[in-house]
């Protein structure tokens, strides 16, 4: 397994084409907006040399006997299941933001169902070559970027419908070495602190699309690719000078639109090729994965609780009984959260390819709540900072010469706590509810993986309403009749 | 293990002193009041001899090593954890009410923890004595009442400092051959269905209050013991000559106030004695395991689920996309309540007398759940059903001959539906929301096992708040200081 | 302007065909289901005479300039339509329950317009015929019943297309000196408290269903026309020896199914006959003003939170915090419904025919949260009564000799409060939470004067969402370019 | 009346010490961060000369008979308060931000009151200076800073108590022709847009505090006032080349934290002097004047709905019924908002001063549910919106000969609509969700104008529960026996 030193070295040696604010960035690695993200990604794989980490962190591969990252394993059990819902956890709290390396580990467990399924069915060879190059990124110890969503252009077309045909990613070419491919993935998370990206399709298809129903992986330098970065609220805050104002001082997230412009693809590297019968399930299984994922925000809310916790402390009103009820609820939101990731995996199930699969009601239960809690928790977080969150002067206003001292004296707290503590814990609050943070923990957690109405959708088919609807019909007397059994 | 017919004669035997509306009770087992909710037991009993639900149903005693009935089981593993919450919900289903037995079974997992960490620190032999009870619980297949929450009196005073010291249940005598005892338990859920009745202290207590710290069972009809029926919201339409308007036809639940006049326990049945500090703990352990146990609730949301869907088919407006995203919002948050239920099993742990518990913290998050979303389903249900539900004439009316035939003609719904099933469907959910069983999806679910308060001050308990805390310094920059790791 | 015992006498008077629980009842007046209903509207009649409330509950006829009950005045001014709100607040704060009589005076302000209006374009005389008929109300100050809603039948067919003709009410003969009509409406709140009914169409309609737009008043004794009442959750109570239980000691409201067994209407009573294109403007008419009617609940939640406030206190608990919190919630959300009662009166406008027509928009807007908080209200007055609100024992029990003394004994709060009390206020919180009352104060907040859609679609007709989206236009620079106006 | 133009010049004439990111501010008009709030106050100008919104914006002056601009009028009627809050909703749809300046109508309206009821019980002459201050306000059509809100330091101390005695603002000096100050006032919502600040004092006061029982006004400009700018989220996109990033073209907000060393204050302008009884009176009212006002947000709600729509239209998803049906929650918990405003005004009463004061009640009511339905329709605008507004590239990729071509390519949304429209209208709901404006609509909507818990306080104090316990133990049979009157 890599260090987190060897990780950041890896990524040095790429040559991604990646795009921000218009220009070319020469080193993706040390840019200070890209910055925060590796360094959060760099915590996976830290987390994972650390002892009292080692059973969250790392597991055995079924396929090599040998000790793994577990983000780049595949699930052998539903205790699997469970220690990587309190990975997300953990690592969640320990960065306060995305770390991005979820979403490969949801596309490699994803693929090793659906490539052994589609194998027995249609005589395919996918699995093979899925484990070939799973072996290979074990070994690596690989960052991959799964990448799902196109940009889909008209939302009412299908895919071959579309006026623009590369409005979903496809097949343009088939030669006997491989195929080429146009198309992009949009919302792409940690694409460029990745050394492998993933694709998959975003939605069932019929056979008139099967130019689309698509998967195969690819090194995230690969000719033809290029990243244009998202920008995201308080992005530039950490281009300037001081630290402080960026709220998180160390971790960050990213997301980015990858554009394929005619970019070869070796066959040994295709997962799918026009079997476009297996691209829902492919979707609905990596969605499925992913909706467990966001165990990450509980760690997030962790943070979030703490920092609420501090700033009462610091403005002296932590032990009123309206700031510890609304510390309460926080803390039971978050929890909530939590108990629905462990109960998808708790309840998981092996699947016949031998990978263990989540209960895939309770992970898209588990994801809707996802979408309303962490903005309550947030709105509770800023009712406990107070308006300060909001009209707190620039750290270069603290560190003036001519005003820094009047700062220092009237925005000092509780008796004991340098004013720079609170400056920073009401940064960090900020950074999560409003700023680069609030990102993830946000809009994100609203959309990715799907947005609320799709989980909704599968909640509806996953529920089984036929039964329900018998115990009504039996209780009240409509099938059953007057006897009891 | 009995049967259910085995059940209902055992009750038969009993020599219960039962009062409601203001007289005695000399049959219990058929009184009409009753009756259901002794239905609602039996299925307990029921269920365990049915080969589908072995699995859940019944468990292998780790004292004789023979199947008992899971009610009467010590949970030896988290999966033992994990089938008793889907044996709640499948009971909560089948009955759509209260089946009462889980208080039972809930008390005897708390005394196996108690009795062996009390006999571990104070030299006693409660273990031994509750073993050998539990042997004859599990060989003569009982249900027991566990009994816990005194009245109170004044709310803000110990129990030794009440004007009238009986208002918590205590010792009046110490005698060679056992304790006599006063005073009484409210709320006693399936008390008069009971063969025992296991007795245990409602809060933590000091020593100034050691008479008060006591457990004991005994068998139900023990001279001495009175019980008086709470009433319920519609009970007198199980009076009625018809059946239809009491909604569930079956089944119920109740609750009594268990009078205790000075009452003699041989030592035999002691399992507490004047150790007040484990009070504390027997509340706690005791409260953790009843609050996973409302996964029963999520059975009887699945009933008004299905009904709501029942009476949307009926109306004809079950495919109206309101009506579908009201559907769903139910099954979303009655599974979010099972994940609660399954998440604290499944985080379970072996306690020193070996034993499996529950994850506390997350047991009081299950329960603080359940004290808001069947408020939350129960509306929902109200919205689909229409206002009929509360304006529906009576069944007498219905099966009347001068207005009947006009009744049938204007409550008639969609095609091919019969008015009589639109007008059970509609009593069933009116049972769940405003009738007999609404005490217990609704007040119930608000204050059984603890009230949402009780809930909270364990939150915020079990909370490490310490560790949030600690990240959030860290990550704004006031601990670590511009450094990575 | 009656008195409460002319009102009474008054409906002695009355012949009215009504069946319960099968029969037919003789005396409507003193049945013991009934009478509380016919006391809640005799407050009415009661307070138009107390000095105190003289300027809420009378009004100047514009027609006679005679004072007159408010319950039977057309509002002249915004003034008149605030006074309405608080009118409706106060009833029901002093009767805790529906009052019955608003619907009447909704029906009446909705036809003072509509006649006007299709008079205005059709060239019929309506209006005249109208207010003739209205002087009879003012003169006589009659409890008028507003009957709109048919049983439907099939909810995706239109009336003219139902199976059975009669599923909306229709004009089956027209003669010379009148008509005759056919069909029923459902969920007649007050009808065998009132003296006339008035029937209205229940939705808009089309040519083919002109048969159906009709509108006119009748005696509600009229030869022809049959009452079923509708039965409520423990409605029974009230045929108990004692009257402790049944919670609400004096008042209580009921609903009734009026069928129309070809009922002659003579044309000085026809308010509408096949002038289809102004059903749909008189259900909007009517609807607007009776979803303003519904600050009466804020009057029932004033009784709720009155109730909530005193078992806290017998419980000994109501300086606790989070007591203190949750009746500041139920006082928010109870004046967060004034308001909305409040804003679309205040905003109201005069229509051509002089009267004064609430802000559409505000009145669903106020309905909808009708439809919400009183459920949270409940919630919270639960959370605050504690289990015992549901396991409290018959009255009959505390009276009786044997176990009276131990339910005293063991039913004992504060010190100095009487456990009768205690008994009493818990019962009244049952009474709304889950009994008579609940049908009012839960599911007909639901779904009285429309259902929750009902409004919603209302809402999203009434708002100006061409203007929103403009500015949004504007503000993002889509319209206007860099400069500033 | 000043014009719009007239207003900026005005600004440039004053010699504000304003400092931001470290360094003092010379241009403080044309700052490009401080010049969008501007551009917003600059409206409540221009406004006041359009012919179409006259009767909102002007008044006539109760002192001089003159028309003057609303925010310089002193409330003489309920219609006048009703029109305050029709003006907010004006002024925060056209401008979806802070316009700022009704804080100092707030102000002057709350010193009316308050100045003539110390006058009348003190004998002191405030009133007669006040009407002269307030005759030049209006006559030079002044924006006015109201300022309240001390630093507070230990929020546990009073004034007097606190270890640096600064930390509210009190006097050091009595002279003869006035007074000396010292202090600050936090969270000064457009406070370098003013020409005049209005200090008040922040809580109720005893006598130990009487030099903090303070009230006056001053130029903006005066010698010892510093300013610093309170930095928010997204600040620095107003720096950067292109204008689309910012979301709102040309309108926002700002805070200031006002720094007064050793200032003096002449006795005309001084409005309160150590009668420390009429400081809780003078905030309560200012408070509950400016908890109406937030009447604004249901402006900025209004652009942010319409920005949904738009969004919606650009996606190709406005027809789905999940999406219709946010639209319109949105428009539900907006016009909530409103009834709530506008029924504190409707319910208004004249004060022994002649002023209009709003219900207090209500308008606690009122700026309660601001503080959580903000929230609500901000969480609902990132549901419509899509991830993308998270995700999208910034202006300057958009613009790249490189990228751009291809961000217009897989950007495209329906057919039609250009993709940089799709674009701005993003990063309008970005801005308003996350960016400055969040600032305005989400944190200051919690603690503007007093946080929760004050409003909390307010509504417990104000709720009649007397009268709501007398009518619970009436009706439950506890008071009034078995009698109906």
């Amino acid at each position: 397994m890599k260090t987190a030193r060897e990780y950041e070295e890896s990524l040095r040696k790429l040559n991604l084409n990646v795009y921000m604010f218009g220009k070319k960035i020469e080193n993706v690695v040390d840019d200070p907006i890209i910055r925060p993200s590796m360094n959060a990604v760099a915590v996976t794989y830290e987390f994972a040399h650390r002892p009292e980490f080692e059973d969250i962190m790392t597991a055995t591969s079924h396929i090599t006997g040998k000790k793994v990252n577990r983000f780049c394993h595949i699930h052998q059990s539903t205790e699997d299941l469970v220690k990587k819902t309190k990975m997300g956890r953990l690592l969640g709290a320990n960065t306060a933001c995305c770390f991005q390396r979820c979403v490969g580990m949801d596309s490699l467990n994803a693929l090793s169902m659906v490539t052994y399924d589609c194998d027995q069915r249609c005589g395919t060879e996918y699995n093979k070559r899925f484990l070939k190059y799973l072996k290979y990124v074990q070994e690596e110890d690989l960052t991959c970027d799964g990448a799902m969503t196109d940009p889909k252009g008209d939302r009412g077309l299908a895919p071959h419908l579309q006026k623009d045909p590369d409005l979903f990613m496809h097949v343009v070419e088939e030669r006997a070495d491989g195929i080429v491919v146009r198309g992009a993935k949009a919302h792409q998370t940690g694409a460029v602190n990745s050394h492998e990206i993933i694709i998959m399709p975003t939605i069932s298809m019929r056979e008139e699309d099967k130019d689309y129903a698509i998967s195969f992986a690819l090194p995230s330098d690969t000719e033809g690719i290029t990243y244009v970065m998202g920008r995201q609220s308080c992005d530039t805050r950490k281009l300037e000078d001081g630290k402080i104002d960026r709220g998180n001082q160390y971790y960050g997230g990213h997301e980015a639109l990858c554009i394929f412009d005619n970019v070869f693809v070796p066959w040994e590297r295709v997962f799918l090729f026009r079997e476009y019968e297996f691209a829902g399930q492919l979707v609905e299984k990596f969605a499925s994965y992913h909706r467990q994922s966001y165990a990450c925000k509980v760690g997030v809310g962790d943070v979030l609780i703490g920092a609420s916790q501090l700033i009462a402390e610091f403005n002296g009103v932590a032990k009123a009984s309206h700031i510890k009820d609304k510390i309460i609820e926080m803390n039971h939101l978050n929890e909530t959260l939590f108990c629905g990731s462990l109960a998808c995996a708790a309840e998981g199930h092996r699947e016949p390819s031998g990978t263990y699969y989540v209960n895939a009601l309770l992970a898209n239960v588990c994801k809707q709540n996802v979408t309303r809690f962490p903005y309550d928790i947030s709105r509770l977080a800023q009712d406990i900072a107070g308006g300060l969150m909001v009209t707190l002067p620039s750290e270069a206003d603290f560190k003036s010469e001519e005003i820094g001292p009047m700062l220092e004296k009237y925005y000092k707290g509780t008796d004991g706590v340098p004013t720079e503590h609170r400056q920073r814990v009401l940064r960090l609050i900020e950074n999560i509810c409003l700023g680069t943070a609030a990102v993830g923990y946000l809009t994100e957690s609203m959309h990715g993986a799907g947005s609320p109405k799709a989980q909704q959708i599968m909640i509806a088919r996953r529920v089984n309403m036929k039964e329900k609807v018998r115990l009504a019909r039996e209780l009240c007397g409509i099938d059953r009749g007057d006897q009891l059994r």
